[in-house]
């Protein structure tokens, strides 16, 4: 790349501070930064990092005090999104995914492929699944029987969709990542598990993005189902029946048991765990590693494991680092309170 | 569907209490029933559903008592076993399985397949490996050389079974799983990590279901065991050289390090994790995210981290949410005894 | 294997205690020998388990008192190496990897290929990608477009190598890994998460070996990297511009959050969490289910979640486990002062 500070301003809509004609080369953070790059000051706890970057420009969300010329500054209203922008429109060209279809993928009977569909090599797709306009399947994905997949999708290599799990639109799975395998169900009888049939789907809607290795289950009957924007990260467990409201977000390693409704815009951060048949309200968020065994009311923030409301878990965990201090003044009174009663039966003594 | 509760009462062998002529036209749960849905109450603390669902049926365990016609109940031994039934002799018809060796599998030298194998699409099986009969492999799958893989087996796209690893019959596998990855082992010589040849296998018995991207690692040498009838979920991680009983259940994300020995009838609860070279007795149960790292006895349940006896483990919580009051007491009593010992040194003081 | 106690300690270089015309047949772990073996004790913990085995000879580092001719010793620097190269050595012939390009291979355009490389069947190699010579490649791996993997490297079935990534020399890959998938970033604007792009690349060094399905995000730019020697277990994740140091050990379910630094000869033990952003000195350790929400000084060891100092954290764990006692005493000591307070009351109103 190649452009001056006023071409990036004009594309992201920003109002610069310092001298528009410096050349922007590259693209990076505030601390790896060379002369000639641009860069981004979204989390305020980075700002002393301006001081010392030698980045050339930087996207902020105000003008900030540096006291130097450099970096020019680009006021954004995001400064994460501008950037992005910034990134897609100089940054480097993404390698062009599969065009067409390749010739080894196998397309089984009555299979529907929307215009402009690219299927890669090794790709195999059960009878009468449908695959939607523009789609772009990545050598080794299956696609079992029956499954139904939207338009613009991006599918990455050895995805496993199994059959009838349906996926909307502009939905973009990574490698590995398996939707629809059976749901971990068993009756009991007499110690020995009989497996119960998981005969549900897995519903996934518009714009949602599945991370590399994540697996969600079909459900035992009905259908687990992930709503309109949500973004899993890698190694995420879903189980059967679960269902995920719109615009979530689910953090690596995290993990929801049976039946867990989770509303709109809740966040689960990295490693936490679901317990089965919980509610999780509105805006709520897990903090990592908590373990939630109760339902979540909306917007209430929870940590801890078993997880409590986070001011709560942090009162505790405070006065839990202070234990051994408390546990030496409980020795101390207890010496003192002895004492106290040995002098107070001498003086009752007294005559 | 559609059968009468008579037609369903008699394929799991239950007493009808109401209208045996009632109309079934679908399987649910108890919250998400429509009108002419069967259901089914396996956990009693959901009894209060009965009152409100509305499902035309429903498999029990006792009669119950809603005042309420419908649903009607079947009463049987086990709602959850007759349930899956239900699913299976009524429900929707599962997808069928690949049938007959695809022209695109590459199937190694002096390979023994049994009669009905069906093997997908682009599988690769290894030289010397042996597939007992009616065993499906779907498409994508590895199997490595000299590996061994029972009768009526299920295993899903893109497993990998690499070599020498054995399988006993009717075991399960889903998609992405990967069974005789090599273990963990290194010789650190002045901090560099020399990797220690991990020349073992993995022998999974009889009857073992394993869920989608689990990693089962082979062993050092010797071997790493799972007894039959085990059944193991989604992103579940067993090291080399573990031995694992008959009957137990490991729920999503749990972890055993090396050489840990669990008896059978264990159930490890989702995200627990267990040190290494532990023994872990017969039934004994670990809570979701506990972390263990002494070996546990026989029927003991454990839980937190690090893993103490339930009992103590609860009773410890309870105690840490008390502290912040504990601790304001603290404070109080401080105050008091200080005041206590200048009150008593001014009466000692007096003449 | 048929080899005298003589042939091995010349192999492995050590000094025999006892017998050196005994034959050894086998190789297993001191518990698990039969007459005839060879096994070791590197850990001292185990030195009981040499009066009971029944190893014919055993590596030791230092003569052991065992009042018994057999197991003969081989006294070595290393016995946990010195038993590696046995099994290297004496052990079960590995089984060869494939050799040769297989026919099925889909190698892109301008594609180069070092010498003695092997591709498996149906491994889909992108354009303009370079693989180092006798490097192998089993079955449906899938190596994008511009990838580099240097010589001697063992890429296991089923992984996935995402565009523009680059691996050095001798590096070994599990089944179902996957490196340079998409980082988890994005722009919320009015609760709707808006994709980053991640335009930056993965980088492994030399000797790096990573686990099955464990994931390794490419960067947002910029690179994502593992140093020399660092060895990943199974399931294991590694977020985008996350920058890992040489000879380090990230076992099995640890997970790294964005941009996280660490040193050289790091250890995160299983199913750790560290937040992103942090910085962890050479030689730290991160014991199992800690959570790290704070950088580490080097050779520090941090346990707990949220994760303090070694011995800060097991003295509070000691301090918590005491705490039903603490709270016992408390009550007694309330009692106690308010029976003081009673009876100085008393004696203060005492004419």
């Amino acid at each position: 790349m190649r452009v001056t500070v006023r071409d990036i301003a004009g594309v992201v809509g920003g109002s610069i501070i310092g001298d528009a004609d410096q050349l922007v080369t590259g693209i990076s953070s505030l601390t790896e930064a060379a002369s000639g790059d641009i860069s981004f000051l979204a989390n305020p706890k980075y700002a002393p990092y301006l001081a010392e970057t030698k980045a050339t420009a930087v996207l902020v969300a105000s003008a900030q005090e540096t006291g130097r010329p450099i970096p020019v500054q680009i006021v954004v209203a995001n400064p994460d999104f501008a950037f992005a922008t910034v990134v897609a429109t100089f940054g480097p060209k993404a390698v062009p995914p599969p065009t067409g279809v390749h010739p080894t993928a196998i397309v089984g009977e009555r299979v529907r492929l929307g215009s402009g569909v690219a299927i890669g090599a090794y790709v195999v797709i059960g009878d009468d699944a449908q695959i939607g306009e523009q789609t772009v399947l990545y050598p080794h994905v299956y696609v079992g029987n029956e499954a139904r997949i939207g338009a613009n999708c991006l599918i990455y290599p050895q995805v496993s969709i199994r059959e009838r799990c349906r996926l909307g639109d502009r939905v973009i799975i990574h490698p590995g990542a398996v939707v629809g395998s059976d749901g971990f169900g068993y009756a009991t009888v007499e110690g020995v598990h009989h497996k119960i049939p998981q005969v549900g789907v897995v519903i996934v809607e518009d714009d949602v993005e599945i991370g590399a290795n994540t697996t969600i289950d079909r459900a035992r009957f009905g259908k687990t189902s992930i709503g309109k924007g949500t973004k899993i990260d890698n190694l995420v467990q879903i189980a059967h029946n679960v269902e995920i409201g719109r615009h979530c977000f689910l953090v690596s390693q995290a993990g929801v048991a049976g039946s867990t409704r989770l509303g709109n815009h809740v966040t689960l951060a990295g490693q936490c765990g679901l317990a089965g048949h919980l509610t999780i309200g509105d805006q709520a968020v897990v903090t990592g590693q908590s373990g939630v065994s109760k339902s979540v009311p909306p917007k209430m923030v929870v940590r801890g494991s078993p997880a409590q409301e986070f001011k709560t878990a942090q009162a505790t965990e405070i006065a839990v680092r202070r234990l051994p201090n408390t546990q030496a003044q409980v020795k101390d009174l207890l010496a003192r309170v002895a004492e106290l009663e040995k002098r107070l039966a001498l003086l009752q003594a007294k005559p």
